[in-house]
């Protein structure tokens, strides 16, 4: 079990000396260090890890104790204590690869996460959803309900007290509303590599464009469609035998580990966001 | 030395049959043979090279005696004799990795070329240009002098019997005048994974957007800045470290190895161009 | 539906020529054609895919037909029907990640074959095969009791008629009997980049090495352990930072996809077999 | 200009906030920072950069001032001034295109170093030494001579107080009483995806072995052949289209960027030697 501290504040003088000695003081050993400095933009950003030599500290007081040297340096932070496993919402549509990927690899113990509910549109994975014994909530969504559909899957992602929501190819678009309750949480995965074939059937853009690799995106999801900080993005290449389905099947495979990563990367807390671009401390 | 067709037709019965056995009748023997099937446009594209056994046969002859058959096709087709050593034309301005890679390779002997001449708006480069030998020719661009300088260019290069002009991250964007001169056979180099940040400065649109990977994109050059038929791409992973200045340097292999790879495939005459797309037969 | 020849043969005046006009005589439309002409070697290889547009012809008249042109070529050929699925057996011991990838694809449609069972050496993983209504075999195997369970297995596998092994992490090595009853259709996946990191524990060896990357290669069993004809291969890029345990967890996702590409180009029947090596027709 | 300490030692409490308090009380400013902890060796690594604010302290006073925290840890240690531009020595035998890679880059400033002489056991590429007004030294070798050869270049190595030596391609293999004077300082580019293929003609190995992809691993010379630290590595694809000769074409691309990789990373400190492998702080 450890203690993440993810931090960002404007570059000044002694950061690093101050927070090693805060994690020293409190009687820590530090196990994982990254920092970067944008020498542009005069900005400090660090991600440091260490486990805990001295039980009697609880977390609460890591917190107390941390904030502080927090509000002196002016920081944007958070403390993430490994011991938590974040509670995770899959939004799904018919589509199965990228929920089949999440649950296998959940299964197999890659994340430190809960998958508390997978909520869908359609029915059709239910199956799958209950073969894992996960929850399965079915919102059918139309142009009149919507909002009043969100509103209840707000709700029930409160009720559950969801840290992540993981967009696994949800083939609808989120309401400013919704997408604004949830800040940097909702992870989409988009099957073109962004800023490429933003909007609908990428594919089908890449097929008629005739570009020589197609490409997925994972990024956090903003209120401008496509447009929100990436975090991860891979390509494979293609010829001109390819045809649409054929880019279907072989992103599929992308689409997949893309997302697969960058939930890795977010579970394990190595994710910034500035100015609608991450920083990740891999 | 080896015959190299190139041929796109509409799909008919017996077409393979149909050309393999006029290379056989003409004493031919096949030594490389792809074709492609478009299902869905019912298109046939072929490329075939072989040897001659027959030396009596001229490379005259062969053209004679094929026009009938391309024609029964209702055909698009070229014959390419690997004897003849296609003329190059290298347009650059001050940067010099591109031309550095295309005349290195050169003289290697990777390419069967021969570099006729190296055209630039500005003069940095003659000594580059000189040192290889190769003559270089300085057009000053400025607003008012560009049609004519274009006009003078076109010139040089049909007196040279110029085949195919690089531009070797040449900074002018050819007026419609000088491109439809030479259909399908201006090669650019746009430093970015097209269709993404298209235009100019894309490693700074690079950067600013937060993208992982950039990238590199070798195209023929048609009267839409780069829309044209794609060659080849590549990508390189970068990540937040990265400044502005890191993505130049990075992308700098990017651009000479994707230029390189598409100029190779273009001098062996494996890249037909259909319907603002390529078809490389790699 | 469609029918693909495979053919090598020895190099020899119009090969090409005589093999499409077989199928043009027997009214067939090339839909797909690959060709290899090994120079140093003095062999050609083909691969040809046609419709028949005459349903009168049987598969067993093409057989027929084509054989003394076989013959004539001194020519190691078969032909096989796309409307024919071959069957499949799948050989595992407890890890199920590659056994999942295949049966995910099967059931997504990626694959034309029938998986006809399952066969292991531990019996973890017949829950899997179970939920996808698979037969489930368990041969559990001592020192003692090796050959004879082989036998068995040799049985079982003649009576499902299996056209094809695959060896989806199967932690036994195969006895030289086994392995001669089924020539080129046992496929392995290794966990490593071959000819490097042999036998057992690959990517502990690699951890000690400190290699930069890790790779998986799927290959054709021979009596040579791991040193069968290739057929895929790929790599991942790691860094210090990763323990053994990550190599573990990266290298599943290469395995995976891998051995299901080159399961994919086996079932397309575009893989060839000469002197040790694998001419695959992409 | 900056500074920056590279140190490993056995892991212990207060590591980083020690070294950090000790940039701090000197008045720098950290502007990298780079940490590894081996958790199974209990080892601990570093790379810190950091802008001294205070020019009145000298680099000689920083060093000694580090010492005694040094000898406290019981640490293994550098610190490089970017002020300082190493020197480089290049060996070369015929092949020019690692050497034409680095005197490339070093021009465009890429490198931070300065190409103090080349050596080579062939006259050859003397004429492109003299292109970038390098020293060339010509160093005969036979079996006789072979030491007597060694130490004159040892001698001529010491004389330019060279810091690295850069194997571009050199064609001999350097004797143990060489080696010995350079440890961790001699950089070779092998043409393999090392371990396979180690020895002479890795390219003839791997289409004899019919590999499908071909790499390039620069590492660090020691007294086992090809088995010192490996700094960078990567591949390219192949098919059984290419021949011994294209593999040398294209293995030529990858040697390149492999070895300028592996270099820039070592000139900017970036590389620890730790029992046989590399830790790279990228």
């Amino acid at each position: 079990m450890s203690t993440i501290l993810l931090l960002s504040c404007p570059d000044q003088h002694g950061l690093v000396a101050s927070i090693s000695n805060f994690v020293s003081d409190n009687n820590g050993n530090i196990i994982s260090l990254n920092e970067h400095v944008d020498l542009d933009e005069k900005m400090f950003f660090i991600r440091i890890e260490w486990e805990n030599n001295d039980l009697s500290i609880s977390n609460n007081d890591i917190i107390t104790r941390f904030k502080p040297l927090a509000e002196k340096f002016d920081a944007k932070w958070r403390i993430e204590f490994t011991e938590h496993k974040p509670k995770l919402a899959i939004f799904v549509s018919k589509y199965d690869h990228v929920l089949q990927e999440i649950l296998w690899r959940s299964k197999l113990g890659e994340y430190n996460t809960q998958i508390a509910c997978i909520i869908s549109n359609h029915i059709e994975l239910e199956i799958l959803a209950n073969s894992y014994n996960i929850p399965f909530y079915f919102f059918p969504i139309t142009n009149d309900n919507k909002l009043h559909q969100e509103e209840a899957e707000i709700e029930l992602l409160k009720k559950h007290e969801i840290d992540i929501i993981v967009l696994a190819r949800y083939m609808q678009i989120l309401s400013p509303e919704f997408v604004s309750q949830f800040p940097n949480i909702i992870i989409n995965i988009h099957h073109s590599f962004l800023p490429a074939f933003m909007g609908g059937n990428p594919y089908k853009q890449a097929f008629v464009r005739g570009v020589k690799m197609i490409g997925a995106t994972s990024h956090f999801v903003t209120n401008s469609l496509d447009e929100g900080p990436i975090i991860a993005q891979d390509i494979i290449r293609i010829t001109h035998k390819d045809s649409v389905k054929d880019l279907v099947r072989k992103g599929r495979d992308l689409e997949r580990l893309v997302l697969a990563k960058a939930l890795h990367l977010h579970l394990e807390h190595r994710v910034l966001v500035h100015k609608g671009k991450t920083i990740v401390f891999e």
